[in-house]
């Protein structure tokens, strides 16, 4: 484990990286500009990140790794309907507790420039996609994944809809569960993201 | 009007500044890029366009223009339904005319930033958001509108989906309807934004 203030240091940087990066996108945001706004040096910050990549990489992969998770868990599902449930239900959730890095994520083409060829971004992606697109086969079923996917991600950046984020969520599954035609499991009614679907 | 040469090479700088910024980002992109993609000078991108702003309003003046008629024109009709249904396809058929434009306009953080503050880009998004929304009034409304008007700009982004214009507008537009709730208009079949799903 780091000492206390390294961590510290790390944590702040990633902190200001991602407000930076929504603010300005990726491309617009040098290693200078967050050097500026945390008041330190650019030699403190490459003692933590030596390119503005491997900044990114921090900056994504407490999203993309629980993101991965739930995608797994969704296609363990047995029915089309369960997989596309537990897909909407554990991303949105994802999306919310990650407001800023989502947008960051799903919409900076900059970022997806760099994601899609050093990362799994593109195979993720594809992934989810499918599992929302089964309920419905053919290119309709394509269009409302990528309506909802899309959607999710444009409506929780931070400057659009000023509510709660419980509010936020449970309205945001229940109208991608209108859009893919998924029916409300009975148990959601006291979770907010229910990520279990038992038998119909 | 200008002469032939001038106007093309206006044309093919637009162009190619709406490639590079889809693919780099706004901020990812200088006039230094557009110029070598083009194999001319730095100084003949000058001729016409003095500052990387100046090039941006370029690239989204095509669609913001036909976004503000659109939205007069939603703002005008009787009902809530109507109103909503009338930017709905319009803003689709926009957005799949320019797919690349959109992404640029609605997704990239930088773009974002610099139209927020300098043009009208912020009122045009609430206007927009508050026709989709009145359709069902409270959080509720508000965020089937978010969803639909950006999963729309993220679903036609070029990378994306590999459809048809016309298919994917026609799905696009009925995925928004299903998500607001709104009937699919009887007189819709000869329009822009058709809602034909003829005989299988």
């Amino acid at each position: 484990m780091n000492a206390p203030g390294v961590t510290d240091t790390r944590g702040r940087i990633i902190d200001t990286a991602v407000r930076l990066f929504t603010r300005h996108s990726y491309a617009g945001t040098s290693l200078q500009m967050i050097a500026d706004e945390l008041s330190v040096t650019k030699a403190a910050l490459y003692y933590h990140f030596h390119t503005r990549e491997e900044l990114l990489t921090a900056v994504v992969e407490p999203v993309l790794g629980p993101l991965r998770t739930i995608i797994e868990a969704a296609e363990a599902q047995r029915t089309p309907h369960a997989r596309a449930e537990h897909l909407l239900a554990g991303y949105a959730a994802l999306a919310v507790r990650n407001r800023a890095v989502i947008s960051v994520l799903a919409a900076d083409p900059g970022v997806t420039d760099v994601l899609l060829t050093q990362r799994d971004l593109g195979d993720l992606i594809s992934r989810q996609v499918r599992l929302l697109a089964d309920v419905d086969r053919g290119p309709s079923g394509q269009i409302k994944a990528a309506l909802v996917l899309g959607g999710i991600a444009v409506a929780v950046a931070p400057r659009l809809i000023d509510l709660d984020d419980d509010v936020l969520l449970q309205h945001l599954v229940e109208a991608g569960r209108r859009t893919l035609g998924l029916r409300t499991p009975r148990r959601a009614t006291h979770n907010a993201a229910p990520s279990q679907t038992g038998p119909p």
